[in-house]
């Protein structure tokens, strides 16, 4: 009998990036990029049915760079890093992961749009501060009660590492249609944020919309930021269209404020295959505009 | 055919850990711990026949954090790391294992109680040094005679590391409820050190002892420690209690005299998934007091 | 359905290494080696049928020390490390490998002896600087015509690492008992290199010969080096004996020319295991003799 199952990804792409400075200077870079439409993974995973309604559950998510070897041209660095780590039970009480999962506010943040946390979605910039996932941390998430299911994340303080000991709740509606969530992270003297997402399936094209709010030092003059967006995408056969709007407003005046518009498109060569396309303009106020071509290839095994 | 098996283990806990010092200060961490009653890892291993009693056995032994990512909070740093990796060759006369093989020393120091190498069981306090594995080793392990096995691994000196080229040999007896084992080790001006342990199945418990003694340094003054332990395991339908106690005593004087006072339990909800609990005092004479509170879950795959 | 394969290698070796400094100078090292015949790594792999002639491959090769843990002795360091990655799409146009693939030039340099990139080949040395693989980069190579294959590797630039950003080309044959091949490549600035190589099996033994000639500073007093070498096998039922002669010449006089001789041996425990021996002298002109003893033992799973 298995009792694990290997997946994963890769997703390498073509990138095309011009950056031009407040001060109108302009230089380009043209790479191949790593995990610009899904994520370059290799993932151990498994489930144990313990009875009684009870499961143990569990995932190793190693990362890595499909385009490099992490380290300079021809030497043999280390590439593999860890993503999603955790060890969960899950019964008729939900469903709790000890370690590194995923965090309740990712899935708000990267449900604002099609292109989830990756380049034209605006996550970690239009989207707010970016609140992956937490070492150390306790991740309950509830059963679907009518679509409706509620979480929050508790993380555990390491000595070690600043950063550590958030905490968060959320709550998310999903049937038919229409899926809908609201979370709200902690860091002690840190970070506030709200995270508001929707999204409604109209068949033809689905409709996404997002607003946050957060405040970086908490009370500090200009500390405040919020951001909303709106995006769509649109299926098409074997072709799926999609955009995004998103921006940034940095309290106290204009500069900071930032600015996503992204349109991309997609391509499945099969199910588990697709070529992808993106154009992303990302404008900071008194800051770079940084113009992102991709074509990219991603493959899930 | 599949050549390769991989298997694994998930083990994070609750851990609460209150420090107190020689001068009387607390202090408390609370968080998640990783590998306190096993070790998290994947693990790659595999064995060929070659005919004529002979076969070929390899084993890749990724360790890794399964409450973290090994980085600072939010970041995805490198996480897997090497445990035991070893190729080897089994034939009538035994088992040669080249690479860094899980010593001969570990198995007499695992086996004085019933928390292995993990917390509560003294493993590189009150049961002396560990020498866990080293690299670049040939380790030799004979076939059972009558339940008699000798063995003895050679440490071939790296330039590039300190510490390198120890030498240990061994003898162990496993038959009926009787286990027991003898080792020493040595590391040329460094270390001197013999391992001696016993264990013996009354049925309703287990009981197990365990001796050392070992020369730091080598006849420099305060240079020598011994130290012995009591432990005992007792299962009770799907639970399993354990305790252990275990002193160590530095030569001249009682500064450094350490003591470790551990009991705990294990409760099997299969065969693969594991919940424990520990409570494990260990102080060190003129130095820190250490109470560890653990609730943890196992999961091998 | 399974979709992704793990395979691998285990190679150890006790290595003798006697090395005579120009100024008569003797030292030795006796350790255990690791990848001296093969590559120790732990490989995954799949491929999945796009139809219309089109496929789509990965390849994620997690090279590891076979008798280290790759950190100080008894530590339990980082030790898997990136090899060849890459992600291709094949059809009747050929196949482009996206990531970090081996290049054309291994193939053409590792094709002069039976020894491959190994110790003995002179790979890196009297074959000339190692163009081993290269990050960011697109490979092609064409399908075969009539035992004709063309390719060619175009390396992007990333700003972060020098080095990068090579091109290189190449042509090779194979048909029946004649393979041969001939590489160009180009770093602007540092080096351009041109490889060659063939083979031809008479049945009884195998005539492997090596020539490049390599500009490491384009143009600068003595930075021209060129190279041959002439190595042999031989397959006598379980047992291949095998032989290699390699002479570098540096522009400018003699100093720092440099000869490789190595004898070795291959004894097939099986398809997948085999133990090996070899001889190495590796002589600098002004610099160290190297004398390098191996036995080793090599399974492939």
């Amino acid at each position: 009998q298995s009792t694990v199952t290997i997946s994963g990804t890769f997703d390498p792409s073509y990138s095309h990036v011009k950056t031009t400075t407040a001060g109108g200077v302009k230089t380009t870079a043209t790479t191949l990029a790593n995990s610009q439409q899904g994520t370059s993974a290799i993932i151990f995973r498994g489930t144990e049915d313990l009875g009684g309604g009870l499961k143990v559950n569990f995932l190793y998510e190693a990362n890595f760079d499909a385009t490099e070897g992490g380290g300079t041209a021809g030497t043999q660095a280390n590439n593999l890093t860890a993503g999603q780590v955790f060890l969960g039970l899950q019964g008729n009480f939900g469903n709790v992961q000890l370690g590194r999962a995923n965090s309740h506010t990712l899935s708000a943040q990267a449900g604002r749009t099609p292109f989830g946390t990756k380049v034209g979605g605006g996550y970690g910039s239009t989207s707010g501060t970016a609140n992956t996932r937490l070492n150390d941390s306790i991740k309950y998430t509830s059963p679907s009660f009518s679509g409706f299911t509620v979480g929050f994340t508790h993380g555990l303080k390491d000595t070690q590492t600043a950063g550590e000991g958030w905490n968060e709740v959320g709550a998310f509606y999903s049937a038919g249609p229409l899926a809908a969530g609201l979370t709200f992270v902690r860091q002690s003297n840190t970070i506030a944020q709200t995270n508001l997402y929707g999204q409604y399936d109209f068949g033809a094209a689905k409709l996404f919309a997002g607003y946050h709010t957060e405040d970086n030092k908490l009370g500090l003059a200009n500390s405040k930021k919020k951001g909303y967006n709106l995006a769509v995408s649109a299926p098409m056969g074997a072709v799926t269209l999609m955009a995004n709007y998103g921006k940034l407003d940095v309290d106290g005046g204009t500069a900071g404020d930032r600015k996503v518009t992204a349109v991309g498109a997609k391509y499945d060569l099969s199910k588990r295959t697709s070529a992808y396309a993106r154009l992303v303009n990302d404008k900071i106020n008194g800051g770079n505009k940084v113009n992102t071509t991709l074509i990219g290839l991603q493959h899930n095994f």
